[in-house]
Formats: structure tokens, C-alpha cells, sequence
């Protein structure tokens, strides 16, 4: 068992001030602690929220690293990734006692998750190496064409200027202060502003201390990141800045909205990459259930109920055809889901949000009970116990509450008549970020039509497996369309999540030595260019 | 002379209607006539807006097709492509005439942009049959990975559904109908509705007579391709329709942002890529002007007069520093421009704002008229006259006024006191399309501030050259901070135009035989792929 004046002990950076750029400053006098969701408990350290003056000078800073920072080469942007990766390994177990602390989550998971933001920003120092995330292209100058010569036209992505970021909850180091958003950010160029989430926000300081000391041990210029708590209404006018230029955002449908609408209405409009709502449904076909049930059904109690369901991809609506194969296949289901504990959830408006979200479909007249936990958990109004409801296809498609996300372990079985009440069911649907299918022989006439709706209606789809877990990889795609993310065109987990924060800029006709080394003629990092259409390094 | 009669006669496609899928379809009361600026006379033919009907008939049909027409091969949609143009060019003078007649640019304009028309379809055809604008991108799993295994997770772009297209005046043939937006969305696999501009109706008749043309030639699927005619309400409406997933618009500031929030206010948000407004900044270094003022004075008023200035590239604003040298440059400046033609602009509209902008700069105690042209024009409301001022840095930098775009062939020298006035004025501005610096051996000390702004706040910087004129081509980036475009990082001309009516999305652990031929083991379509983080040719 940890004391918590051990942790507090442990980390002299734990001084519950913001990070104004290197600054460690509290001026403010509106302060707030974080409670443990173990126990109801306030946390040591009194955070001290930034004062109006703190706030704009977050802000003057990150507007004034920006053109130092933008200039700073790739390979040197890369050591300052791999450096706080460093820096936040460095931490130690105060990290992750902390972190766990905060979050409710266990000490394992969040060991696992810091190794995951570790691995992150070394794929983004990778990319930054490999240099060809730019991509470079050239089209030659053809002066002898009739009925106007041809210009030199060389193009490239470049920053676009600060980010301002707000970190999830359900994720306090992976999605939080140095989580992707911030990651991908840094490696664009961007210099960061970190809105601080007030769940965890021992944790904001801990990454932020280590992040601002890779920074200053790396040559990077003040400003480049700053980390500040700000109260709700604040969140609004971080996106009205006109400082910030994108906005990376994990969270609910609601704020994203309103982040995103604020941000298309100030005088100069900016897009709020928010990753906000997903159900993920799955779909099991028959023969798939029939050949496995046992296996199936313990690894969707596994999904349904990992990190106490609070995934953004927790697959929250089963769909199958009604029938003597998946009535077995919810009897197993069921026996598996009984004996699943229930779990702290991230804090007490989260564990009350699940409860009535369970509670209105135990109300609603269509939807049947058909398991829950039959593990006692602590008394406590964090906890979040798994249940699963069932729901004919019928009722489905004549309720939207049904489609609604219920954050947390608790899954809706939509029992369909027939494959094709089932593609209507997925029809439905708004934008997801994953769907899923499971299909063995004796499902092929089915699995196309479900593969084309889904493959239209969500960022990822999988075949044979469950939407939890996000490979953090090249070819991840973390966003779908809306209500998903408000850009179905964008990435929040993955390399390509760095095109948020960049935009295309086209040179025409520069002399080479005003080029970027990334178009220039002799091709000096040896990228990977798009040359009249072709694709090669070679020189011009 | 061409007589009208004899284009009705010459084209039996003239009929007035609009095009719902491969039906011409006529059934509203609300008629409309073209009316050449040339002379302010009706054209033949009444165009009949579409009745609700017809409109819910074109978006249908778009539906309809769209599961069709995306799961058509790169190579059957290159030969629509390609068909498109040839079908184009088949039109022959009729078009040219019909259009010249419309926009009241010469057939000489004409024929060139119907070149760069039929090039841009062809451009995309290449891009199709080539097939790396999928950006497919693969990571193999790895089942042995501690703690997880690793997923096969594989990546492509695929199209987002029916596109709307609002065209632009003064490109009747390569930003309207059959422009780069729709080029780029059929392109793409997304059926494309298009709101006819009402300055060229029967330009538009002809061309979407060709479309659909070929696309019944080439076995596309009905609704591929509609072309409506609809009064400005209708406008929002389109944009609005659930069935409309993308939005491609080159117009005016206001009416593109009306279109981009109601976009954004649908209950499924949707993205308005607009191209709006520009002032398209030159500036010239005081050894540029010495070495060739002549020449840099003829080609300045050519590049501000082409078209009747306009263009949305066209220069707008040029930055001098006072002095001797700026001097003798206005001086050759104005003797060429007073001898610039007034011309027959687009409409009596854009005729009559850009008269208004003018006068407003007449007005405007701290301008000075420079030079206007000496050359008397016909009599009629729709000619816009050259015309330059000059304007000191320190009045340009109290009044915002200076930044509005006058479209039309108007220039405003900005007269700096010294460099650092320059890039105050620079800095100054918004986002823009294009930038341009001239300079010459001794302009070594400013420059490079001067290309670091410049690219700060354009799409494309231009070296030494003009920013009228944008080449087609894969480096192309015409798109710019706001208010330029809605979102700088999307093109409207060259191949990644195309990005904008796509998004990704991901294949975890699928089957080889349900993986799209672009990530399939086997490499079918020979595409460089992202395997691993390495881009190659290989099997997997």
C-alpha cells in the first residue's frame, strides 16, 4: 500500500504551480486537490489554477518559441522527443503510483500505458529521423513549353503553429500531457499548451516537469510547452485564443462540440481535432459463435470490461441474429460476465454517468437485463459494475437511445431477425470509430455486405478480434466520421496523427539555397520525393 | 461575330434543363437566362430552376450511386476521367463560343482554359492508374509481442460519399462544372452534384451534357454526375442535405462562410473546403526593381490586368520601401498601366464591387491614386478600368481596409518607410494563397525574414515571378491560412486535391481475400507501400 505523503515526499515537483513555459509559477488563489477514486480521498498538493495574467503568458510564450522552434531541425526535435521519454521513465515509481493514484487504474496498467506514451514519442522522434512524414514533392521547371513556360513548383508540410491540448481522463499519461496530441504536435513543430485535466493533475506536473527538462537539456526555446489548470470555462477561450492555431482533444461529445464550434466561430476559424463518442459495435455471425462460443464469449467479457470499460473503443452494442446458436452464446456470455468484478472508475461523475446510463436502459421498456457482476465491490461511488442488456432489432431501430454511448463496462445484444434486419441495424449507425466482425466458413454470404457498411461507417475495422486496444503504428487510424471525431480525415493515435498540425506550403521557382533542405536540388536527407509523379531520391 | 442563334442552333444540348442523373429534367416554372456582359443581352435558352422534386432526386440518385461507383476500379474511373475530356473537346466551338459569350472572356481564354480543363481530368485518370494516392500503409503482426501481440493493421484511403460543387465565375470551364473539384471527387469515388453558377448556365449545360456522356459510355452508374440549377437559397440547402458528405466552393468570403457554418451546424457535421478571398502580397527588394525595371513594371500591370484582374492569385498589394529607386519604378509603372485596357468583367455585379472597391480607395483620405488607365472602354456596366494606388506603411498598418481584396485589376503599392515597416506589414496581414519576393544580388540582408513571413502566411511563395497562373501538378498547393481557404491544409488544384473527399481507415487482422487489392499481400496494383515504416514495392 502507498502512502500518499510518501509520494508527495518522493517528488520535490509536486508544487501544485502551472509550467508557464520553464517557470514554475502559482499566482492564482483558486486552487483544487485530486481525489483518489480508491477512496474518496483528497490527494496532497493543492494545484493552484493560472491567473488571467499566467494563462496570456503561456500563450505570448508559445507564440514566441514558434518561429525558433518551427527552424529547429528534425533530428534535434527528434533528440527532445526521445529525451522526455527519458525524462519521464526517469520519474520512476513516483510516476506510477501517482498516476494510479489519480486515475483509479492499477499500478500495472499504468505501467504498461507510461511504456506506451514512452513508445510514442520515439515513433514520432523515428518519423521525425526517417524525415519523409514531409511529404516532399517536386514538379521541374519546363521553360520551353507553349502555350506559358512550366514553373519549378516544390512543395512540403509545414507547422502551423501552436497547439492547444486537452488530455482524457480515461488515458492520464498515453492521452494527457505528453500523450499523443502532444507528441505528435512537438514532432510537426508546434509548441504546446497543455490544458491540465483535473483528474489527474499530480500526474500533469510529474510528465510536465519532465517534459520542460528534456526541453532545456535538449536546446529547446522556452514557450515550446507549457502546462496550466485551468477551471471548465477557461477551455473556451484556450480554442478562442488567437495564439492557437489546432486543437487536439480527447473527451466527451459535449465539450468537444462546444470546443469545436467555438473554434469555427472565432474571427479566424481553426479546426478542434476532437476524438469524442464511439459504440464500436461488433458483429459475431453464426458460424463464428458456433465454433468458438466459450472462447467468444470469454474475450468479449475481457473487452467489455478492460480498464472497467472506460475505452473509447469499448465495444459497447453486440449485434447477432436471434436464434438457438446465440442464445447459447448469451447463456455462456452471461455465466463469464457474472463473475467479473466491478472496478473503480476515474472519478465519481464518471462511476455516476455508467450508473445512469445503466439505469436507463434497466428502465427502458424495451431493453432486458441479461447479466451483471455478481461480484461484490466497495462501497463507494466510484464503482462501475459490468452489465449487459438485450434488445430485439425491432426496438433497436425504433430507439435512438440505444445508439448512445454508455461510458463504461456495460454492452447492449441488438438479437436481429435476419441478416438483413442486421444490415439496417448497422445502417443506423452514426460514425464509429471501429467495427468489427466475426465470421468462419458458412458466413461468407453474409460477411461482404457487412464488411462494405462497416468499412463506411467506422475509422478501423477488425476481423476476428475486439476494437480495445489501439496499435500505435503507421497505418493506425484512430478517428472516424462524426460524432467519432469531428474530422473522419484525421488520426489522434499513429504517425499520421502529425497531419493535424501541418499544412502544405508550395515554393515556385526558388533558387535552391532558399529552399528547405527537404526540396532542395542535391536531396541532402535523402528523402523519399515526388518527382514529376514519380517517387524517388533521386537528386534534380 | 458570333451570332447567338447560331449557338442555339449549333447545340441541340441547350435545352434549359437541369441534368438529374442521365435525365434532362425541366419541370420547374422559375426560369432564368444567361446575359452576356459583353453587351448586356440575353442569351438564348431559359434555364428552369430545379423544383424540390428534382433536387431530392439529383441527392437520390447520388446515394444510389455512390456504393456503386466507389467500388469501381482506378482504372474504369480513369477512363471516365479521360472520357470526360475527350467528350469535352468534342463539344468543340460551341462550347468555346457559348462560354466566351457567358463570361465575357475572349474565346483566346477560352480555349486555353478548356486545355487546362481537359488536362486536369486527364491528370486525375494518371493519378487513378497510377494508384499511390491511396497512401496505403501496412504494419504485419508480430503474434509473439510482449505483453500484447501486435495486430496486422492496414491502411488506404477511401472516398466519403456524394460531394456537392459550387463553382466560380471566372473560371467557367476550370473551377466550375467540370473543374478541379469535381475532377478531384470523381476522382476520388464520390458522385458529385453540381450547383450550376448562374453567370454560365449554358456553359454548364454543355459541359454536363459531356460528363454524363461519358459516364453512360463508360458504364458508370446513374447519379454519378447531376447538375442543377437552383436559386441562392438553395445553396445552404445542398450544403445542408444529409445525403452531401464533402463540399467543394471557389466563390466570395461571405458566401463561403455562410455555406462553411452550416456545415458545421448539420447535425453531422461536414467540411466546406472554400477557396475565398486573397490579396496575393509582392513584394520588391529594391535590387530587383534596379536590375529590371522595366521589365518588372510591364509584367506587374500584365499580371494585374490578365483577365480583368480576375483572378484570386491576382496581386492585389505590392510592398515597396520609399525612396528613389521605388520611385522611377511607379513612374514606368504607370505609363504601362494607362495604357491598359478597361474590360467586359464576368458580371454587371462583380462590375459594379469592383467599382465600389475603387471609389472606397478614392475616398480613403490616406490613398492616392497612382495611375488609372487612359484607355476609354465601352460604354457598359459591366467594364472595371486598371487602376493603382499608392498608400504609405504607417496609414496601411491604422486601417484594415487596406487588406480587403478588390477583385478586379486594382493594385495598392504599400510604401514602407524602411524593412522593418515592411514585415510589420506583412505580419499584418491574414492568411493568403500566394506571396511573392523579388529580389536580386544586394538583397541578401532582408530576405530571409522576407521568405520566413511570407511563407508563414501563404499557401504558395513565388520567387521572382507572378502569382497568376497556377500550374497543375502534383506540388501544387493552392490553399492558404484563412481567410484564403477554410482549411489550409487542402488544395483545390493539382492531384492532392483529392484529399479532401477522402478519409482512412484501417483493416485489423483481415483475411487477404476481403482486403481491398491496394493492401492485399500480393502487391496486385505493384503500389509503394508504407510496410513497417519502409515505403516499397514488396510482397508481403
Amino acid at each position: 500500500m502507498i502512502r500518499n505523503m510518501e509520494i508527495e515526499m518522493k517528488s520535490t515537483q509536486l508544487t501544485g504551480d502551472n509550467y508557464i513555459g520553464f517557470k514554475k509559477s502559482g499566482k492564482g488563489n483558486s486552487v483544487f486537490q485530486a481525489v483518489s477514486p480508491n477512496d474518496g480521498v483528497a490527494l496532497p498538493v493543492e494545484f493552484k489554477r493560472a491567473t488571467d495574467e499566467e494563462f496570456e503568458e503561456a500563450l505570448s510564450l508559445a507564440e514566441e518559441a514558434f518561429p525558433i522552434y518551427r527552424s529547429i531541425s528534425n533530428e534535434k526535435r527528434a533528440n527532445f522527443l526521445d529525451r522526455i521519454a527519458d525524462e519521464i521513465m526517469a520519474l520512476g515509481d513516483v510516476l506510477v503510483e501517482r498516476c494510479a493514484l489519480e486515475s483509479g487504474l492499477g499500478t500495472q496498467r499504468i505501467t504498461g500505458e507510461r511504456g506506451r506514451t514512452c513508445n510514442q514519442l520515439k515513433l514520432f522522434a523515428q518519423l521525425l529521423r526517417d524525415g519523409n512524414w514531409v511529404d516532399a514533392r517536386i514538379d521541374k521547371s519546363n521553360p520551353d513549353r507553349q502555350p506559358v513556360p512550366k514553373p519549378d513548383v516544390r512543395r512540403m508540410l509545414i507547422p502551423v503553429g501552436p497547439v492547444a491540448v486537452f488530455g482524457a481522463s480515461n488515458f492520464p499519461l498515453a492521452f494527457s500531457t505528453a500523450g499523443g496530441d502532444t507528441a505528435s504536435a512537438l514532432a510537426a513543430g508546434c509548441p504546446v499548451v497543455v490544458k491540465s485535466h483535473s483528474s489527474h493533475p499530480g500526474t500533469n506536473a510529474l510528465v510536465s516537469f519532465a517534459i520542460n527538462k528534456a526541453a532545456q537539456e535538449t536546446g529547446m526555446p522556452e514557450g515550446v510547452f507549457s502546462s496550466i489548470y485551468l477551471s471548465h470555462e477557461y477551455s473556451v477561450k484556450l480554442v478562442e485564443h488567437p495564439i492557437i492555431k489546432s486543437v487536439g482533444f480527447t473527451g466527451s461529445r459535449s465539450v468537444g462540440m462546444t470546443l469545436f464550434k467555438a473554434a469555427i466561430n472565432r474571427p479566424e476559424p481553426i479546426s478542434v481535432f476532437a476524438e469524442m463518442s464511439s459504440i464500436n459495435p461488433v458483429v459475431l455471425l453464426e458460424n463464428a459463435i458456433k465454433a468458438k462460443t466459450e472462447q467468444l464469449a470469454e474475450s468479449l467479457v475481457q473487452s467489455v470490461t478492460l480498464g472497467v470499460g472506460q475505452f473509447c473503443t469499448n465495444p459497447g452494442l453486440v449485434l447477432l441474429i436471434k436464434g438457438e446458436t446465440s442464445q447459447k452464446f448469451l447463456q455462456t456470455f452471461s455465466k463469464s460476465l457474472e463473475k467479473a468484478a466491478p472496478g473503480v472508475m476515474l472519478n465519481k461523475n464518471i462511476a455516476s454517468s455508467y450508473r445512469n446510463g445503466v439505469e436507463s436502459l434497466q428502465k427502458n421498456g424495451q431493453a432486458t437485463l441479461l447479466a451483471e457482476s455478481a461480484v461484490k465491490g466497495k462501497e463507494l461511488n466510484t464503482m462501475g459494475s459490468p452489465a449487459a442488456f438485450t434488445v430485439s432489432g425491432t426496438h433497436f431501430l425504433q430507439d435512438n437511445a440505444f445508439s448512445d454511448e454508455v461510458f463504461g463496462p456495460a454492452s447492449v445484444f441488438v438479437l436481429c431477425n435476419d441478416h438483413a434486419q442486421q444490415l439496417k441495424v448497422l445502417e443506423s449507425f452514426e460514425g464509429q470509430l471501429t467495427a468489427t466482425v466475426h465470421a468462419e466458413k458458412g458466413d461468407e454470404q453474409a460477411l461482404p455486405s457487412i464488411i462494405e457498411l462497416i468499412t463506411q461507417k467506422a475509422g478501423r475495422v477488425i476481423y476476428g478480434g475486439f476494437p480495445t486496444g489501439v496499435e500505435v503504428c503507421h497505418s493506425m487510424q484512430h478517428g472516424g466520421p462524426f460524432p467519432a471525431t469531428t474530422f473522419a480525415n484525421s488520426t489522434s493515435v499513429g504517425t499520421d496523427a502529425i497531419r493535424r498540425f501541418v499544412r502544405p506550403v508550395a515554393y515556385q521557382d526558388f533558387p535552391n539555397d532558399f529552399l528547405p533542405n527537404e526540396l532542395k536540388n542535391d536531396n541532402p536527407l535523402q528523402l523519399l520525393r515526388l518527382v514529376d509523379g514519380n517517387w524517388t531520391k533521386d537528386k534534380i
